[in-house]
């Protein structure tokens, strides 16, 4: 850690909730957080909340058959009044908007980075993301989240003989961060008040062996050096090891 | 309670969860559930749990601008994974399906149906009723839960001098419940497993008073006698009188 | 009938088009209004027009198939001139309305409720109601109107021997009428103009054995105590009688 | 009528309901058909029925306000049981079909090519055409139709001072009627039968002045050559007289 | 030519770009224009440019199935910024417009005109006519440019073995040109200065052998004579025989 | 270049269109392609071929208004037939698909990444980028021609005297590139061949100063280590550099 934070600066920044600028928000995740579905997870980072759920079946969409492969989506939304204005439901405007697209192709990218489709067999998992408070990082602990229900529902699934074992189809841990630049200061994990003033703003998905699975990053403001995006890919790689640490704590559980 | 009990005949009907015939499920509401709304709760009846928000903001839509009279509207939505099979997203599908629809109206009447319009002023309140978790009787959950989010926003509306007195804006309390008819016996509250066999389906709104807000009745099955009729509506009454008590009970509390 | 002008009180009510509390509006059915459909009604409640279509198909919607029964749907639609003022049409809109889905539903309920889905085989049978001038209870002379199509469409399936016996698919009438409450009165079939003023609205759809098969009251202006609603249903009751009566006249006619 | 006969030449073709080659289906103008709108017109040639409304008002669509000009629309709809087999509902499909937008775009453009939109000043007309019963032709019936029901609405806008002069916006009269290639034969006014089975179809709107309005020919089964073309077009010269002394009569008569 | 220039009076039209009445804008066809579509070809007429692609597939759409005849479909669209001001994308407004439907369907109803759907087989040709610049005409150089796609495909289709010949598929060349009055003097081939003074505008489908396929003549500004009609049917006939003369050149070419 | 040859290792990778590792395909800018737009670029790279429009107005969209600032947006699209088999429009689908909106707004980052809101002043610039044929990297194509067509946009914008310098609103260049890895070996510009086998595959857009915009990095077939990554930002770094050297010589060319 010494490395990040001389990286980080003498100075250190100070963050609206007096973190430190490489420390993580608060974590929780409560599994079986509803009855119905095969995964049920509720994650929270700091006051972020999003529900995940995981529904295994054994059928697959009619493009993926007879490929003995199985298949793994995801499904991403906020509740109206996640946010402190309330937003328009998608539904009622008739389509899903650009943004909500997007992050669902993301989770969808970044839990299928670590499944073995064979193993799988011609099976789906559908992840549902959706978050009942939004203050930042919905979509990194969306990935967050949604491993740990996949890896429940996988359970299931192994336990009703729908595949043989949770263990092959999982080939190793995703979890997801952002990272970013406030005032010129690298920092973890952004609640919303710093992300709505970040020059640039990361979100990192990485491996339990700390590879890449996703990597955005966007300056709309001003663009980042490379100096700067090493920094900020360090930051990312802490507060991921950090996050798949929860995620084990969580499934050791039960 | 002993009518009651005598119109619903001496061979106790047994139920699958072994509640008696006139016995609502268990019932809990919490207020505050999220922070961003000016209204937050968390109702749940059994194992039926929905998100009630009630979003308060100083304008109106366009069509009741300078008329001197507020406005009260009601979204209801499922979440994928409320249902023991996943449900596709009605944004996905690109549409609101006539249920939804249904229900986000009976809703929003309900509620209208307490609300003086003149004492809420130029002011709006939304009511969104998102169901986390399904087993029957969302609807009538999201009214008795939309209630009790209804008057924080409005005690909030009253703290924050939008409007002088939540308490002349409220005329009455309201709530709802359901009651059906199950092999030709009269019980209150279903859930899913008895909603699903159910001869005749009802869900009846009152006020504090007594009285009728809401009284949808269907029969799709079985057509229902008078007699029937007036069981089903006392069942309803008492059921409705012990909503109440739990809407007061959570009010008090804070 | 002397008891219910008891209950409606002394001083006689005075309506606009001069009816007594419970009277109905004039009621008139033309059968085989148009040649293609398998029954087609034209239904006039005084200045209230439906077109009532019934196709007869010997398909099934995909999800009902080999079950070995049938299925009846309905769907509800108003002209763009069927009101003093043109509303847009929902074809060019893009979506269909709530109103009009909840509509299309509540027709489809009644009529599923008189039908012997057995007897009627894996048959189809689709009712349109298309409003040509709308003048209140535009809903309830859809499912009177209806009933006589259906009917008609059976008896068109017998003779074509899709089906054994119309009589054996028909368990019982069905017809439908509105009730309202006006500055206090209860009073029967409500033209728009004492619809746009009531405190209490209810459609009570009846079978010819005096069942229920659906009520839907809303009282967003002002609760209804249970007296008034005793009232509603005898008013209700009595109009229904007589829409039977009209019902049976016209498909005696030929 | 004899150079025609001629050109139709000496075996005088059969037509399934026994008319002549140059004969146009017996034609019928019912005005004031219902009561809301500015002007009501049910339309019946043959077996095809369509009831074409006008809906006068002072306001224009928003790209025509401060012009100094009026507007004329035209909507025309396809009732689901107006044919043979049930049509799907375009509000249900969720858009309007190609063919659909292509006919009401017709109609506009016919009754447009007869107004003076200054004389109209700042008001709009927006006609509906609805097909209650569809036996070819519908889309000339419409524009027959249409012009007697915007006769009315203007009639009615000048006893109601939003026009000066109802016969200064009508600048000449407008009908149109088919005609086609049936087995080598040019016949006009085709039922669905002959439509169905025409080498060649063409639609041709015309004024009371014998100038054309539009012409639409498709020969998408035969191309057609310029003989023919010219037999056609005297064909719909001669319908279009007679259309338009039908129109003349009926308007005549209040 | 000598007639037509009779016909259209001594008096020649000065054009704003200088062209006489009866004198088509310089067309140029470019085969191959892009790689991957069995036919691929950019039509420029004057500074209207259309990439116009043929589609082969050896597959039907569902109602065609088993009917051992092919089918041949067409889709236009415009580009944003082929118009002088940006046009808002139909895919962004969620449907297609009236326009773009229209012309879709006249493109695929002119192609369908020469092809011999049983020589097809049960093979799909599915042409796109995508506007990259549009100066009037683009309707009708779609139809011009799409006939020599559809010719390619066809050799391509021929070369692959999934037809027979493509000689034998089609019967006959199409093209396609716009006439119109302005100023009361009819002209061939009106770029878009032109035709947004139109009184009357009229697209012309022709055969090699000089028949009619589709004819579209509308006059919402001022209705035309017969006579005036005969002078437009003279050029629109010109127009084509030189059109088809430069497809011929093109498809000699490879 | 020496440095990134050693990464990537000696045994050249052989690329099926023979390229080595870091080298780009022949880039081709062409401004003033069609007369219409403000700016208007063809680029080619390789075999894919994107039109970039610019579209300047001196209007901003609603939420905008009265800030004292511009904007810039992009949309992005594909022809149905840039690809080897016809991808259905997405304007008859009725909705923008989730890829075509991830790029429309990437490249509307990009561009606003390097544009002073400020200089530009309340003026819009809409980016329309459409495929003509894709062979891999349309994206980033667009990117890099959608600069170019920025910058003759804002040129115009100078000369019709909307914005005072054109210099003054272009803080930076903006150029992107793909770069991925393949059997292990990070390559250059992927065309469609390499990129659908490739196992990590990342879009980086780069300032003329060397910083990073946007960075896209996405490995769903295999994760990538820390090392891959920064011979891929390398290589890209290289690409850009070329890519923007492109554009400096189109642009000055005129």
């Amino acid at each position: 850690m010494v490395a990040i934070k001389d990286m980080l600066g003498h100075g250190a920044v100070v963050r609206p909730d007096g973190r430190a600028a490489d420390e993580l928000r608060q974590v929780r995740i409560t599994r079986h957080w509803t009855d119905a579905p095969e995964g049920s997870v509720l994650i929270e980072c700091g006051n972020t909340r999003v529900m995940c759920t995981a529904s295994f079946t054994p059928t697959l969409p009619r493009w993926r058959k007879d490929s003995g492969l199985g298949w793994v989506t995801a499904e991403y939304a906020m509740l109206p009044r996640a946010t402190s204005e309330r937003t328009a439901r998608e539904s009622v405007r008739g389509k899903v908007g650009g943004r909500t697209q997007e992050i669902s192709r993301l989770i969808g990218r970044c839990l299928r980075g670590v499944v073995d489709m064979k193993a799988l067999g011609e099976n789906q998992v559908q992840l549902d993301c959706d978050v009942l408070q939004a203050d930042g990082g919905t979509r990194t602990a969306s990935v967050t989240g949604a491993y740990v229900a996949l890896v429940d529902a996988l359970r299931w699934a192994q336990d009703h003989h729908h595949i043989r074992s949770a263990e092959k189809v999982i080939k190793d841990r995703v979890s997801a961060v952002s990272v970013g630049i406030i005032d010129g200061h690298p920092v973890l994990d952004l609640p919303y008040i710093e992300d709505s003033q970040a020059m640039t703003d990361m979100n990192v998905a990485m491996t339990g062996s700390g590879d890449f699975i996703e990597i955005q990053g966007t300056a709309e403001h001003r663009p980042f050096s490379r100096a700067e995006l090493d920094t900020l890919l360090e930051l990312a790689a802490k507060g991921n090891r950090e996050l798949q640490a929860a995620q084990d704590a969580a499934l050791a559980a039960n």
